[in-house]
């Protein structure tokens, strides 16, 4: 694709200078659009060191109101963040709605630099363009706009600016190793550079390929490429979204109704079994945190079923600086005005930690679908959306597990009603969980829905039958273990 | 991606037998949603010789009404195929609305075995798969369903079944050399194979590798993914279907207001100049037949501004046997029933032939637009479809030449009264011409967006200037000679 550079004729200085008085008006106009549209636009600049990346940024900005944007410049990943799956520091800056992000470098320099250095395998990229991939395209189907800029300049050209940087005292500072070392062995980079172009490449999330051996030029190639993505993206904004078609394998699942609810534990085989059960896990989880395994667990269930009790004793037998429980409620206006799994993604556990959601992503297909807080193409959406995150945490090595705490309609009546009457339990009940329970069926379409749509081999939905919540709590013990020795067998 | 054949466990027999008898009902269910939706779909079944690709189709179709349906099976190419672009036998094929269209084997095939055979290198096998994904993504765009199943076995299998059908008279005919061969070099093929599914699955159009050592099995897995595929897309026709980024380097056009329209040329020197460029076009024409250069010229323009004559001047100067004037009006309804561009995928020239459009696909945005034949979302989609299209022709080595025939409103008016004058001319004037006329504003802005957003470099659209007739003509034997002559050059 590097051979794209050329692919148009430079025109004369004048026609480049007029074009690109018209260019900046324009954007100048369209920041406003975007603003009254809640559309996001994150830009991305990559390309060869001294190609001219960074000052461009100042160039594009210039009559951009800087309530409106922010820059970042690529930066060795932080420890924290080499803690986390390889898209978190991504995932974790995108603007929100109405803004822009300038990105001096990203994800390209952060795989192809790796592929350079030979730190990953030729599977490990294969695995990186699949979830570079996914990245782009639910930013793009959520209303973001992702433009891909590649600064292209020649062997020589590139050794001049770096010579002529180094001349200098107030520049040779700008010049680094990677930079001199990338002169050196230009044609190996402009291969894996070009093949990297070719394998995340995207009609929704293009690259542009630019001739950035005259900085005018290049920079109207830039405005013009910016300018028009964002009409599109203005046209984009009020369409609906086509679902994808499923590509995760799923296993089968019963519908609710069909799940029998008579299951139970004695009292004292209870008591014996739980505290063999929380010792067990107790010892995996120092293992866990020797191996650096990340684990994502997630408590769905019916208001009442016992979510609360179950999490409880399961982090009765984890070590308190290697767990986090957090519970999900509605998300903050901050958190609306991003993609919805952003405030996910922000909330990962560290490697060999330990995440429970109460609550968690899938309020996207269960609240938000039937109180009708998001529309129905972004929930239609969402089943994939969401197998597409959970594969991101089964790549980076995550332990992923589901429950589903059920119980049926009569057993909440009667737990409702006790709560009700007990003094010291009647916090936990509102108004609101007896509308919720108004909405029993529809709530019951929706979750049969989910699970069906939702429970793939590297993050399966367990039911944890909760009319009796002791049986349940075993129940689920015995499946976190049985999951994390699977996986410690499996780094073995 | 052949590893995914083994994503899921087989379940028990009894377990498919149900599953299976429930996909059959639905998918009968299904048919008549898709014919009253009017949504084609388009299955193609690929994979190892003797994995039952083909005894599968029967078992797909055995609930659905014949006349719903076709099946194809692949063909080495006709030679009238193998004087198309590559795709032209399938866009050829494809099926109308509410129709199924069963391949067995297809684009997969074709290329795969052009690699295992050493018939073309990388940069041509990277081309093909531009073109697949592109062919795929138009369609899907375009209301298609298009699923994809990749049939896996091991090797030791298939070597089995191979000798199995050899061994009985009635069968052995069902194995040819190839998969003889293929079995032989079964780590080769893998690898080939493997890396096609990767570089052709997308979420919209995904490969689903199945595991087709159980025949129950792989009829479920088929089954049930072909059925969930049918649900998305009956979802999503109702959608529109963003707008693509253009990815196609575009060139700088003027406003049609802009252009000076004041040429002319003198009535001698017209005469010596037609002469001499009529000979050099006549000689051209023989060396692109010998060097088998396809050519496609476009002609578009106001009524009455002279595309007609125009178009007699070129072909004076041609071969009849090598040439193809094509008008084109609106779509008959077989037409409509398919993607827009299909009645123009089957009018393309064969190689060394000369193909020239009296009106084109450019209807889709400027007559189909302003009258509302087609929805703002298609019109909108069209520029990058077109390019698409264009692109393909391009690839294949065609020569395409555009041309806008431009006049002024009076200039129109002028002929529009003369002709109506005329006895002899009143036929070439008619209701709708006077009508058209009166929508001169709205056809020029959808003009001047046409030439903006569809003049590639590969395809670039040409002004004539033809208030004097006779300087356009001399100006379009001079462009097309000029292009002609590039490519002969090119091809040396």
């Amino acid at each position: 694709m590097l051979d794209q550079a050329k692919a148009l004729p430079k025109p004369p200085a004048e026609e480049i200078k007029e074009r690109l008085e018209h260019a900046h008006e324009k954007l100048a106009n369209q920041q406003l659009l975007l603003k009254e549209n809640k559309l996001p636009v994150i830009v991305l600049f990559e390309g060869w060191g001294a190609a001219g990346k960074g000052s461009m940024i100042s160039k594009v900005i210039k009559t951009l109101d800087p309530r409106f944007f922010s820059v970042n410049t690529l930066t060795a990943p932080t420890a924290e963040e080499t803690r986390r799956p390889f898209l978190y520091r991504y995932f974790s800056r995108i603007p929100e709605a109405g803004s822009f992000l300038f990105l001096d470098g990203g994800w390209m320099a952060d795989v192809t630099r790796d592929v350079l250095k030979g730190n990953i395998d030729a599977a490990e990229y294969k695995n990186r363009i699949g979830s570079i991939r996914r990245f782009e395209s639910t930013l793009t189907a959520n209303g973001y706009l992702v433009l891909k800029f590649f600064f292209h300049i020649e062997k020589k050209e590139q050794k001049k600016r770096l010579a002529l940087l180094r001349e200098e005292a107030s520049t040779s500072w700008r010049v680094s190793d990677f930079d001199r070392w990338e002169n050196k062995h230009y044609e190996n980079c402009s291969q894996v550079y070009d093949q990297f172009l070719e394998d995340t490449s995207s009609a929704s999330a293009p690259w542009y390929v630019i001739d950035a051996a005259s900085r005018k030029w290049a920079e109207l190639q830039i405005m013009e490429n910016l300018t028009s993505g964002i009409d599109v993206a203005l046209k984009n904004h009020v369409l609906s979204v086509p679902l994808l078609q499923n590509v995760f394998p799923l296993l089968d699942m019963p519908k609710l109704a069909e799940i029998p609810l008579d299951k139970t534990i004695e009292e004292d085989e209870y008591r014996v079994q739980l505290k063999n059960l929380q010792n067990r896990l107790s010892h995996l989880h120092n293992q866990l945190y020797k191996k650096k395994i990340p684990v994502v667990i997630v408590y769905e269930g019916w208001d009442a079923a016992g979510k609360g009790g179950n999490i409880k004793r399961l982090t009765a037998a984890l070590d308190p600086r290697g767990y986090e429980v957090i519970p999900i409620a509605s998300p903050k206006p901050f958190e609306k005005d991003r993609h919805f799994l952003w405030r996910f993604w922000t909330k990962l556990p560290k490697t060999g930690h330990i995440a429970i959601f109460d609550r968690s992503w899938y309020g996207r297909v269960m609240v938000e679908r039937l109180e009708g807080f998001c529309s129905e193409n972004d929930w239609q959406r969402a089943y994939n959306e969401i197998n597409e995150f959970e594969k991101e945490l089964a790549d980076w090595g995550a332990v992923v597990i589901k429950f589903w705490v059920q119980i049926d309609k009569d057993t909440q009546l009667a737990r409702f009603t006790e709560r009700q009457n007990t003094p010291g339990k009647q916090w936990k009940i509102t108004d609101e969980d007896w509308r919720n329970r108004e909405k029993w069926d529809l709530y019951e379409g929706a979750v049969d829905e989910m699970l069906h749509k939702t429970s793939t081999t590297y993050a399966p939905w367990y039911i944890l039958e909760s009319t009796d919540k002791r049986y349940a709590r075993i129940k689920a013990l015995k499946i976190v273990i049985e999951q994390l020795e699977k996986a410690l067998e499996d780094t073995k």
